[in-house]
């Protein structure tokens, strides 16, 4: 059984990413980032290095593709939330592509995800 | 420029393609099916294989996976609507994938997509 | 370090892998299989699965491709021979390419490989 | 049938393309280059990018991958030498992977294959 991700980590874990675009999810403790590749070969190239990064963790993204857009959301269904499997995803994704657009503004700061047991009160 | 599909061509092609599984998406122009299959390397096995398609047609899908399941929606921004393009990708990629479950009951009767011009009157 | 497969299990494993397709590449401690699948989107749907399968065992093939035909040696650079490493790989493939023609007679009966420290002397 | 690329194009196309790192293969009229990346997965991306390419043009390369090298030979089997469709992939695929070490001197220069009537007589 996976553990929700534990509050101290959630505070030292979200802001960096929240840094290079991932964002809350409105109504879910889930995190979300959008590239903007040039074109849907570009796009293909970093889904194809995302699935390797997935498996290997044995965690998948929830992911959809139109074009040269990836639009990616983790959580994990076992726990219902963030987990460090997420953390772990996003930042092995993160280390994947340099050269994308990043959609901004597309959630909410992930400050609303950092105290996980209040979302549940 | 795309042309949207005419009602002739309609009438043939998308009853066939109801059969396999794919239904209206409600409110669009657009069809819809969704595969199951038993892990996420079946999927992604289907998916790589798509990407081939899609690049060789050069025309994309509109589409998402969680873990097994792809969901793929077929529409061209081109045109706001169904063409030729849509037609063949939906039957490039039922050529693709026998072993998989189809998801039934997930959208309308293409009936409803049969008629393009009555739908934008 | 990654160790060498021990001759007892050389004798339990090679034989079964031998049966699917795995030959003995002459003059190395190594095995190989090739398939040969219908088209080239059906031989990149199986490497797209066999990438993933690779990545997370963390043990990659040599491998080959032209057009229609993928062809498989696996060896472990690490030990400079077969590990398990090596038949955990082969047999992850085998369980995802079921529809492919299997080429015979590509190499030397694996019954050559199953006494390492013989081949060593 | 697709025809051997004349002379008079390969002294224009053959040149840039040994500039970036394709080199002829001895004995053999087809262009070889071989990419080395930092890990499977950048190969791999790169090998995803490429599939799509080779598809579209409905011309496919002779390649090898061992880990973070990627190796591909062009020739056109329909013509036994090279056409136009090496030169379009090569050209496509030298678009794909800026970041990649190329290795130099794994072959012959271009220029032998300068003369394709030259080399058939």
């Amino acid at each position: 059984m996976t553990l929700l991700l534990p509050d101290a980590d959630r505070k030292t874990m979200l802001p960096p990413l929240a840094e290079t675009g991932w964002a809350a999810v409105p109504g879910r403790d889930a995190i979300r980032k959008v590239w903007k590749f040039r074109n849907f070969s570009q796009a293909w190239g970093f889904m194809s290095r995302a699935a390797l990064a997935a498996e290997k963790l044995n965690h998948h993204p929830e992911w959809k593709n139109v074009y040269n857009v990836v639009d990616v959301t983790l959580t994990t269904h076992d726990c219902q939330g963030l987990s460090r499997l997420d953390i772990d995803l996003a930042q092995a994704l993160d280390r994947l592509a340099p050269e994308a657009d990043i959609e901004r503004n597309h959630g909410e700061p992930v400050s609303g995800l950092c105290e996980q047991r209040s979302r549940m009160a």
